[in-house]
């Protein structure tokens, strides 16, 4: 895929020149932004009795309520119930399940109350029996030309201004950045180079089942129905070690499937940092935290503070929140 | 693990000086040689039709046979019979097959004759109940002591001098190298960077079941039994898919094995390179192909030449096999 949406670059090239010095001019002052730096400055200063060596300074994001909004639902669910909805009008039998039948007319109310279940069931019929290559190209296509409901920008364009600023800040500091997503390894692939800068082998996500085959001379790979790999909660360490191999000196996320990673990357000898994304503006984007099943957070805000983590107040420390907006 | 073992570094820097503008000083002058040369001219040169810009520029290795040697059996599966004979010491009821009881007695050719099921389960028994850390300090820890039967060496030293320098080159030339085996992932891990200058993200291999938790305060990985991903024949595209997402441009093995993952790589649209080392050298490594189970190449042989792979005939191509000796 060679389609250019360079839309962070974009975003950051209109910074104010006089600005450029501030490594996230999106971030307000105030102690979020001041730790990050302190971190960054103390890991990367040969004098610091916490420098770390370059090649150990790996940081890794969430993505869904991290790096982008994950409101009013994974954008991944509605990309799903947008391939289904298209299933459905050729074969109408794909409607199997009453959420699956929900998902078709849209009914968020029962779809939402078919749980992580009901959502898996959708990721699962809609995904399956396509090539990752096609089925990349059909996401990238819907993530950069679909509007979000509530705010008309494409699914792309809401990625998180202040995060997209963190994560070349790091990149400049020699980090190696990776996405360690509950959501789909393909779904995140299409799209992580253009909107993060992050190409598909420091993607880490939630895996099915793939297989590979040479169909008249063409090597084909084949997406399965079903999961093999869920990269969620304590799966998130897990696909760390097994797709890095080492743990991380920088872990940001914003639920409680997100503790486990940066409890992982604070834990024990060495430096670490652990950041938190604290959904509270509802105006600029969603408030939320304990409630729901979208993106919850009770154990980070309990316990995050007592460990050390950044927890960030996104109506009041970011001064933007999309990029261009 | 911080113990240095910079075996390919101290091997590089003992070549003559007047030989090095030469990239592969321990390759024989011939076809072999110039494919591969030719070949990394033509996709680094910015003015040839051919030319792949730098972050495409991947290429998968295979391990066992390929960047070190594999006989008289994996290194791995040697490890894993010390570490089961070691088990077996302190509680004999771990034999609990004929094939258990052959690998504690090291009566190879029953173990052989066990075939590739009888492998796996040594190496399942022998891996379980660990952490991948524990693991990979004690299987570097034997990769760098025990000696090998046949050459007396550590095993570490036995990796191929002419596919160091070829890793080398192509990382000179921005080049992404990655090893893609059939081996088990923490097993290579363990020595990667020191033998190969391969950090742990850049190594694909078969994969035990893993679990985190944490334990007293202490996070904490646990390697189960069992295999959750075998990175062999056409599993090796798969892990490609999975770890890179990308496909490689060049692409090494020595037997069927491999066979689909350079085909994957050849095969298509763009330039792609694939290698195959033929051990012919029965004098300074070993010389096999077609018979027994350790590296069986045989579709390799009579099908790769047509499909335009360079086949490395160990004997007459490489001037050297193993660094320093």
């Amino acid at each position: 895929m060679r389609i250019s949406l360079p839309l962070a670059l974009v975003a950051l090239t209109s910074v104010p020149a006089a600005l450029l010095a501030d490594p996230l001019p999106s971030w307000n002052e105030g102690a979020a932004k001041d730790s990050i730096i302190a971190f960054v400055d103390s890991v990367t200063d040969p004098d610091s009795a916490d420098f770390v060596p370059v090649k150990d300074r790996i940081a890794t994001f969430d993505n869904d309520g991290t790096l982008w909004t994950e409101q009013p639902i994974y954008f991944q669910l509605l990309y799903a119930m947008e391939v289904l909805r298209r299933m459905a009008a050729e074969d109408p039998s794909v409607l199997s399940s009453d959420v699956l039948k929900a998902a078709n007319e849209g009914d968020m109310a029962v779809v939402m109350a078919g749980g992580e279940e009901g959502l898996l069931e959708i990721l699962d019929v809609s995904h399956a029996d396509t090539t990752p290559e096609a089925f990349k190209t059909s996401a990238y296509e819907w993530l950069t030309t679909a509007e979000h409901p509530a705010t008309g920008l494409p699914y792309a364009g809401m990625t998180f201004q202040p995060m997209l600023e963190l994560l070349s800040y790091l990149r400049d500091e020699d980090f190696a950045t990776y996405i360690v997503s509950g959501g789909g390894i393909d779904f995140i692939r299409a799209i992580a180079d253009d909107a993060y800068g992050i190409p598909p082998w420091q993607v880490v996500g939630s895996e099915g089942r793939v297989s590979y085959e040479v169909i008249d001379g063409v090597p084909t790979f084949t997406k399965g129905g079903g999961m093999t790999f869920l990269d969620d909660k304590e799966g998130k360490p897990v696909g760390i070690m097994r797709h890095i191999g080492q743990k991380p000196i920088f872990a940001a996320g914003n639920s409680d499937g997100d503790f486990a990673m940066i409890d992982y990357t604070t834990a024990g000898e060495g430096p670490g940092f652990g950041l938190i994304v604290h959904h509270t503006d509802a105006e600029r984007e969603y408030a939320y935290d304990r409630e729901g099943f979208i993106g919850t957070l009770d154990r980070g805000l309990d316990e995050g503070p007592d460990r050390g983590w950044t927890i960030v107040d996104m109506a009041r420390d970011w001064a933007r929140i999309y990029p261009g907006h």
